[in-house]
């Protein structure tokens, strides 16, 4: 087969047969077809797109570039959870101890942060002793111990992705959706879940902007999903601001705590409750029905935080050692009275990140300690001269860009000037 | 600068800023962007276009990469074509003689066949003991003594369009207007011509197969040739049959001779002269004033054989040494007796290649002999049995393949079944 070809072909708007997708994605693993050439391929996709039946079979080819995990001799139904990424988005620490606490099993790949949104992994390794990369054999044994298991992807799981994600992310060919969906659903297909509930943010802090594009690659990554066994529902959930009011990696695992043992911000506990009974439903177990628990009472009655404490442990964490925590802090004052009308995502996920609690390249180390804790989020009252947010950082020097990230992040105005947004705005399957 | 956000302005359909163009192939020439960086990008112009202003400020920045040659102190006025392309395509050879018998330099620098079309370079090298590498100084001599020269571009001249030519031949991004007018005009510019005419080809055999694009080719040539103070001007001509009767190196050489001597097929003849008039008046000289001689009487009268002997002897050939000759023949007979209504310049152009006219990888030699002799024009009769194609190659086993090639090439009907066509198409300037 020739790439020139192939390139030509989705240059001029056609459509890859599956042997040209098996071949291009085979041959570029194995390093047959040059970077350069692959780049044209993938900047033709960003521009003419690919139908159904194309994503679907690039997806399959990535994920034949690797191995597939396998724990459907699992006693318990498995299930998943991705998020399209968003700031304070720590809801994998509250939901996956949950969904366990319920029933299902749940073997969750995780990534670390690049950019303004924080990574699991990163919230996860600021806990004493937790290790986030097992074998094969232990992540088995973790799942079946507890329910649950949240660590890295090895690398033997879709190459092909690995590779080509690189790739786009320095030929800007990131924002496709197609290729966006089948490097998703090629890794989540990869971890052997069952059923799968994708969290596809929309707003200021996340990648997708607006609701019709935050829609359409929802809807390309359910029929991926369907296309290839796997249950598959997604919801669209606002990131107009933060969800909860910790934005940083310790800072997040106290909050999550916070939200399994029964308390914590609003927010965080009405996605964490959403999303797990999306996620028991996919698996086939319905809450609330034959002896099912539902979530918000696994939140209630302590078999959540028991269940997280178990996950911590199992992978040589402490669930009860201290934090860490920055060295310096700053805290901001609201410049007027009212009520707060609007709280940037973005800029809060760029002020944390500049604090220290994200990286700008893949081989930096993240400071746990560095954040922002929201005194006010949309809707409730600020007072002049009163604290609006508190700065963490391991280092006084970092808190005037952050400061200048925050600033124009918020409105103060009235209680008419605002309006609550739906926090889950759709859900497609 | 970041070469990710050029990629994307250009891939989102905005146009680049001056600056980011000297940039981007300053930075791509020394090494400094990746080889799949430029291949996004030159896909994403391909996809996205560029407008004038933008192709202009491109060809600029590759003329800058290299050094420009300048002939503007020679007594003569400068004159140079260019053609895009062709089967038979030797007007290049009785031009550059007719042209400086009346009075033009013409500083020609050409290339080397690649695929179905033959290279000038290939052409004259057929010529015993001729060389295409000269020095710049040599290149001078040759011009102030002959008139006319005719040889191959040094490394120093485009470098940015060397490398980029080799990266769109591997990326499916060769077939893009402004990239293949940038990468003509800079090399055009770069020889320090104060004119130009150039030969956009039209039809099968052509690299542009329809008028419409070969017509925004010609515009968007004429345009930078403009912008950079060197007077162009644009013929469309026909390329649906190969010009003249013979197609090959040493072939197409002997027919040129004969154009030289006052004979020669008539379509030669016709664009030779039509070509060679405009290139005089885009120099100032109108034939036919001031002493200004015409081109076709320069055939008539021995003085363009006489430039040509000169300019060959000039760069090492022998005028008058015999040409090479294949050492196999194969003639192909009429299937039937009537008009030649059809006969397709791709075809017999790809013929000629599989005989070794022509090379399939930059590295390959050429065959001087090898070709292919068309007994018949279109409007020419024909009669069955009689010699309708004469192939010449090296090797007898290469006839088979080039039999093939030239099945469906033509087609023979009635006299009402042609219709004449007008070599030359249209002139823009």
């Amino acid at each position: 087969m020739d790439v020139i070809e192939v390139i030509r072909a989705k240059r001029d708007g056609g459509e890859l047969t599956p042997e040209q997708i098996d071949w291009v994605i085979g041959a570029y693993t194995r390093g047959e077809i040059a970077e350069e050439q692959m780049a044209a391929l993938a900047m033709a996709i960003f521009l003419k797109g690919m139908k159904r039946g194309e994503v679907s079979r690039w997806t399959e080819a990535m994920l034949a570039s690797g191995e597939r995990l396998d724990f459907s001799d699992l006693a318990r139904p498995t299930t998943d959870k991705h998020s399209t990424g968003g700031v304070g988005d720590k809801i994998t620490l509250p939901l996956t101890p949950t969904v366990a606490a319920c029933g299902a099993a749940v073997p969750q790949l995780s990534g670390r942060g690049l950019g303004h949104t924080g990574g699991t992994l990163d919230k996860l390794e600021s806990v004493p002793g937790w290790r986030a990369s097992l074998s094969t054999q232990e992540m088995r044994r973790v799942l079946v111990d507890t329910g649950g298991v949240i660590c890295a992807a090895g690398s033997g799981l879709a190459p092909a992705d690995r590779k080509l994600y690189a790739l786009r992310d320095v030929t800007g060919t990131v924002e496709s959706i197609p290729l966006i969906a089948a490097s998703i659903m090629s890794k989540k297909l990869a971890e052997g879940t069952g059923s799968l509930v994708l969290d596809v943010k929309v707003g200021s802090g996340a990648f997708m902007k607006d609701v019709a594009s935050a829609r359409e690659l929802a809807r390309t990554m359910v029929d991926i999903g369907n296309d290839h066994g796997v249950r598959t529902v997604a919801l669209l959930t606002d990131m107009e601001a933060p969800l909860g009011r910790q934005v940083g990696n310790a800072l997040e695992v106290a909050e999550a705590v916070e939200v399994l043992s029964g308390g914590g911000p609003v927010d965080v506990v009405e996605l964490t409750v959403a999303l797990a009974r999306q996620m028991l439903t996919a698996a086939g177990l319905v809450p609330g029905e034959d002896g099912v628990k539902d979530p918000a009472e696994a939140l209630r009655d302590g078999s959540a935080l028991e269940s997280w404490k178990n996950l911590i442990r199992a992978q040589g964490g402490d669930p009860n050692a201290p934090l860490p925590e920055a060295a310096e802090r700053r805290v901001v004052l609201a410049p007027a009275s009212g009520v707060v009308t609007r709280l940037d995502a973005y800029q809060v996920g760029l002020a944390a990140w500049r604090l220290g609690a994200g990286r700008a390249r893949k081989e930096d180390a993240v400071s746990f300690g560095a954040g922002v804790t929201l005194h006010a989020k949309p809707g409730e009252k600020v007072t002049a001269g009163e604290p609006l947010f508190t700065l963490h950082a391991d280092e006084a020097e970092r808190f005037d860009r952050a400061v200048q990230a925050l600033e124009g992040a918020f409105d103060i105005g009235d209680k008419e000037g605002w309006k609550a947004r739906p926090l889950v705005i759709d859900r497609v399957s």
